[in-house]
Order: C-alpha cells, then structure tokens, then sequence
C-alpha cells in the first residue's frame, strides 16, 4: 500500500512557474529595499510561545499552531514578522546601529477558516525603521513603498495616507473617545456596506450629530492640503499630527509623488497599535483585491521585551495578495523559459561535445541544458516546447566534424543549419528569438 | 514585567550581515542553477506526519517536530527536502515533463542534540534530474557542482565520485555481502579514525584477507582511469558500474576537469538510498569541514506514494556547513555596506531636498538613505561608518543656493566640497572609493 502523497488543507506546493514568479517578486522588492539602505535579518520559524504570544488573550492565540516540543518547552511556529522582529530588537540592541533599516520576506503560519480563501501557511514582506520618531523616515517608508510598486511595473499606485491620532483627536472632541473601539471597527466595514449604514450603525453608538461629523471627516476628499484644511476646520485648528501630515504632503509634492499619494482619513487601520501615520496601498485597476501594502507609525516597539521603548514606522506586503493582484492584471510574468537553449541528444557518442557546448554557451550567460536521453527528434523539440525553450541545438556527426551546429527556432518552427560555434552568442539568439512570433519560412 | 526575549536553543537570529551574506549565496547558487536549466519549486514546511515519515521507524522519528493540529490532524516539520520532493513528484507527476530538474533552497527542522555544533532550524540547498537514469544526467549534477563552487571563488575543489553498486559487487565476489551495513558503516570512519583502526574492525567482521581487499579497494588512488583499472582488477573485470563510471570519467577529462575530480572507492554515502553514481565535495584549505556538498543517483524517489518509479540523480549543499567553510578561507565576504552614500541631515527645512537628491542617486543604481535624525555631523559620520557607508553628503542652505554638495569619503576623512549634483555619478563616487584606503589630505 502506498502511501497517498496529500497536502494539508491551506498549505501549498509551487510548481516552477509559480515559484519562479514569487523569486524574481522578491528579487525585485529587495533591490528595491537595499537602494534605500534597508538591510535583510531573519528570524526562527519556531519560538517560545510566551514570547511570541505575550500575555495573550488575542483572537490570534486560537490560530497559532503550538505544541510541546523534545524539551517539554511550550513553543510555537510564528504568525507574523512583527512580533519576532520586537524580540529581535529588544535582544540585540545594542548590536545594532540605531535607527535601524531591516526588511524580512518570510513564511509566517495561522491556523485560520480556510474557507475565506486564506492560506495557512503564506509569505510576508515586513520593512521598518526603528529608533526614530521623525517624518523624513515616514516620508522614506512611503517613498520606498511608491519605487517598489513602480519597479513592479504595475500601471498605477495610489497610496492612501492618514495620521490615527487625528481620528483619535476628533473622537475627543466631540466626547466620545470612550467609544473609539467601536467608532473604528464602523469605520472600517466603509468601503464594503457604503455611507449610509455606516451613518445608521454610527448613530446608534454616538448620535446622530456626532456620526454625521464623523463621517464628514473620513469621506473628506481633494488634494492632500484640501484635506489637511477639512481635518483642522472640523478639528478647530492645527494640532501636532496635522501638522506632521502637512510636513508629508509639502515633501511628497517637492518629491513630485502628489499624483500618487492621497490623504484619506478614512484609513485608520482599525485596532492595530498604530500611533501615527497611517497608510494603505492600492493598484489601479484592482482596488477590489484592497491594500497589498499597509502599515503606519507606532509609539513603541519592544516594550514587551524590554524596560526600553522604541518607536518606528513601517509597512507590509503580503506576498499572496500582491501576486493575486499582478495576475489580475495580466502583469504576473508569463511562462518564463527554464533556460535558452535545449541542446538535443542526436548521438550519444558526442556526449563530452554536447556537455562542452553547454559549458561555452554558459560562459557567454546563455542558460542551457542537455537532454540526457536518446529520442526522436520531434520528442526532444516537444519537450523544449512545454517548457518554452525557445531554441534547440542539434549536432550529430557530420556538423561535429564540420564544427557547426543547426539551431532550430521552436516557435517558428525554422532550421538555421550550419551555424559555427563561435557564432552563438546571446545577440544571435536575441535576433532569432525576436522571430518567434513571426512565422518564418522553414 | 517583560518577558525574556530569549530564542530556543539550536534556532538563531541573523544579524543584517549574516542574512546578507547568506542571501548573496543563495542567489550565486540560484543563478548557477538556473544556467543549467534547474528550475526552483517549493514545499510546505508543515505536512502530514504519514507523508513524511512513512512507515516510520527510523532514527529520524525522534527528532522530528510533530504535534496534533487544530483539526485533530497528526502533522509534522519537515526534516529534510528530499521526502517532500518525493511526495510533490508523486503528486504532480501530470503536471511536470520529465526529465525533470528541480532546485530547492528553504529551511528545515530537526529537534537534534545541539551539544555537536548542529543547529534543529538549518537551510538545505537540494537539486535533482529526475526521470531518467542516463549517465547525461549524472554528469551535468557533477559538472553543476562544480560550476555552483567556481562562481563563489573558492580557491579550489575536489569533487569525489565513486559507485555505490561497485562496492556492493566487490563485498558480492568476496561473499560477505551480508555483511555491507556493518561494512558500511566502519568504511565511513575511514577517515576520522585512521587505517590501522579500520583494517582491525574490518577484520573482525569479514576476516583479515578479505578486509585487506576491501582496504585495497577503498584506498586505492591516482588518475580516474588508473582508479577504475584497479576497480576491475579487483572485481575480476569491467562491470556495466565501472562503465559507467568510465564514461563520466572520459566525459569529465573532455570538459577538462579531471583535475578537479578523483573517483574515490571510499565514498560509500554509508546507508542512504543511493544505488548509481555517489559524490562528496571538499574545498581545498578546508577539507576537515567535510563534504559541503554531497548526493547520487538512485533507482526509484516515489515508490513509498505511487505505483510507479522514477530514478534521479542529484545532490545537496549544507548552507550553514558551506558559510563555514567560506569564513574558514576568509572568503565569506566582508562587512558588506548598507548603502553607498549617507544623505546627512543639516537643515530639516531642506528635508524635501534630501529625498530628492536621495531619488536621483538611487535612479543611478546609488544605494542611498537619508538621516533621520538632526544630530551633529560628527555622530552622522560615525553612524554611517559602523555601518561601512563610504560617503556622506553635507548639504546646508548654503550649498543649497549654490547647487551643490560637499562629499565626505569617510575612509579618508577627506572632503570633496562644492561637487555640482549632477557629477554624482557611480563612477565619482568607484573613483573615490578606491582612495579609502589611502591617506588623502584633508
């Protein structure tokens, strides 16, 4: 009896197209990161759960896969990058230079309902900037977050920007800071059962009057000073975080990003433990997938783990949703060749040859394979096909005691016979290779 | 009270330069793969206990991470990439066109005594043909390897290759074939323990004549050929094993890398699965590190999920083993800069001029980042040094009006005043760079 080879439910194999895409994403995204000085640390999958778990109490808790390991320790796979990434702080502090750029694309695990088309297992990008409180490094995490969507080549971003203690400000205002909770839980279901029964469930929990102010306020829209000014009238004047909020918007339209970003008070990223800045990120054309870039400023970071307080601003991808959105809009990559060249098997003699000419086309950055076995030609070719080879080589005993080979061009189905070796350079293939789509005579 | 943000022994966290030196490896491999035509795949880190150990039984079981998940489901941590490849090959065999060539570099777990310098979270770096048992195939695994090491500028290495069914066939002619575990696993010691000590072993378990023979065999030396020569000498002529072995070894001279090759008798790969072609990689200065990369060909990877079989050929490098052995030949990369150029803080009016100036450099491929902070110059500069930043630019108002900056070449501690922003090209600042190392005046 074998044994049947299943996966777990919410858990994922990626096949080589997939998995091709998500390296070259995360290639992308971290050149993207080091032009800003950002820098790469990693943390273990598998940590004590106290650690990773606090005092806990949280909805997340029911989610965490936790077990009891060799050592009877109580220990748990991570569920986020935030949470290790404090204890990371707060443990090696003084081995680190402050304020201190990191970014961490890594698997994080809940054991969450499946059926929301959620995954168990799935890949986070996390960037922050710890060890200072100041707005260049919250117009640094935005403008990073704008050059990686462009190098995305994605056909428009438009980052949404908010300040938490701005909504926080107009709740006191109006005396029902006692209601936040509730007031931010409203706010955010928005976008998805529209104004008016947002206006009817906000009523119920702080008046009508108020809820109509309430909803003034986030609904505010027009250029990001327009805004700020709607912000301060319906507060009664300029405080601190409108002001942080105007330093932004100046630097972002010196920075000529004024077309990109809005300030929309309608993000407030709900009960996280934002401070400050708050923001979200859509794609053009796939607002309907939401944020695939979200994050804000915070107060403190490793107060958990430390008599210390540090506070930072930073965001995160989630690596799914951002692939979901690139597929939606036709720009996920297409099947991408596993190499250039397929070089056939025509004579099993020449197998030192095939191998040397597989070592020369290397040298000259041209990806190539053998075919390790003896098949009809036609075989060979389909196989190179499939995997979207664009070019065969085929040499038996004549071309190699001529020193040539012949190239056969897959998608147009043409044979460029008695090539010299030495004229195989990745210009040439560049040149046949524009030919693929052309049908050319064979 | 905080909680102790302590990590569980054998995981580690991975300070910025330790992540970017492992990351760099991983894309040097990567990029050697994909020149062969090796394309990546990925697993789940989380899977059924069944799949993953089958029928059970082995020294494994005990190590491996295993506990009951929310769904009453008995699940394990991977130990290993070669089991869940087993179980992908068998699930997506539709999906895949054999030959195929797989690479995958990822984490996995083992709850193994720490006390050996071993780690319970380490990388593994496996890649496979499977699909097809031609000699093409085992010959591109070797000459992968070979290429994989040249790209990372080892001073030199010496790959091992025997056949694991030429021992079998010599132990067969001296009919101590029911013997091979144990001979096996005393062969393996060879080298730790020392000639003298393993002929005695031996001795006892298949006498002194036959333990001498077995000696001869696994010490025996000198050019591929001459090897295989005495190979068949012993096993009273040639056998389709020590063909095969031939033809690699003609193959392997005609690529001109017979220098960097030894058929070795003594590599055994002791009581793994393999039944072909075996190989072991040692670095030259660090041979007592061990193999850094080892593997084989076997006969069949799905058999334990599938009615069918399939052979394949492949190896695996140790991430953590090879580091090692890099910082051993001081080769592991040194403190590797965050950025090119600390953008300082003089003026935080002219924070929107700092971005900007920091968007035109990175539009040139200069890593850049801007300091956060006002502070003085003295504690930017010393800032940007701990981290290996070259340079730093001063900009006050001044220079603003003027157009300029002045460039700091921190090595040196030379100033470069009044440059006009449009010289800061990569090749100012290579030409600087150079003089880090010698005195300038200031």
């Amino acid at each position: 009896m074998s044994i049947n080879p299943r996966i777990l439910k919410g858990f994922r194999d990626f096949l080589p197209q997939q998995e091709s895409l998500r390296q070259s994403l995360i290639r992308t995204l971290e050149d993207g990161f080091a032009a800003f000085g950002f820098e790469p640390i990693d943390t273990p999958i598998l940590e004590y759960t106290e650690v990773l778990l606090g005092k806990g109490g949280g909805e997340t808790d029911k989610q965490v896969y936790r077990f009891t390991d060799h050592g009877k320790r109580d220990v748990a796979m991570r569920f986020d990058l935030t949470v290790p990434f404090a204890r990371y702080m707060a443990l090696h502090r003084n081995e680190l230079y402050l304020p201190f750029k990191r970014y961490h694309i890594s698997k994080v695990f809940r054991g969450e309902n499946t059926q929301r088309g959620r995954y168990r297992e799935f890949t986070q990008c996390d960037f922050d900037i710890v060890g200072t409180d100041s707005a260049s490094a919250d117009l640094e995490i935005i403008t990073m977050m704008h050059h990686s969507f462009r190098r995305l080549h994605v056909p428009g971003v438009e980052i949404h920007v908010s300040h938490r203690g701005v909504f926080n400000r107009l709740l006191e205002r109006y005396n029902v800071r006692e209601h936040s909770e509730a007031v931010l839980r409203t706010v955010d279901k928005l976008r998805k059962v529209g104004a008016d029964a947002t206006r009817a469930e906000l009523a119920d929990i702080i008046g009508a009057e108020t809820a109509d102010r309430v909803l003034e306020f986030i609904s505010s829209r027009g250029t990001m000073t327009e805004v700020i000014d709607t912000m301060e009238r319906l507060l009664g004047g300029a405080i601190p975080e409108t002001e942080r909020l105007r330093h932004l918007a100046v630097a972002l339209d010196a920075l000529e990003l004024s077309d990109d970003v809005v300030i929309d008070p309608s993000i407030t990223r709900g009960l996280d433990y934002y401070t400050g800045v708050v923001f979200e990120t859509f794609l053009h054309g796939v607002e309907n997938i939401g944020s695939v870039c979200s994050g804000g400023r915070y107060d403190d970071l490793i107060s958990l783990y430390s008599k210390e307080s540090m506070p930072g601003v930073g965001a995160s991808i989630g690596l799914d949703r951002l692939i979901a959105a690139l597929e939606e809009l036709g720009i996920a990559g297409n099947s991408q060749a596993s190499a250039d060249v397929l070089i056939t098997m025509q004579d099993p003699q020449l197998l030192s040859h095939y191998h040397r000419i597989a070592a020369t086309l290397r040298s000259h950055g041209i990806r190539c394979e053998v075919y390790p076995d003896e098949r009809k030609l036609g075989q060979q070719f389909a196989f190179a096909e499939r995997k979207h080879i664009p070019f065969a080589l085929i040499c038996g005993r004549q071309e190699y005691d001529a020193g040539t080979v012949n190239v056969r061009v897959l998608a147009s189905r043409t044979n460029l016979d008695g090539i010299e070796l030495s004229a195989l350079s990745p210009a040439f293939l560049d040149r046949y290779r524009d030919d693929e789509t052309k049908s050319l005579e064979s």
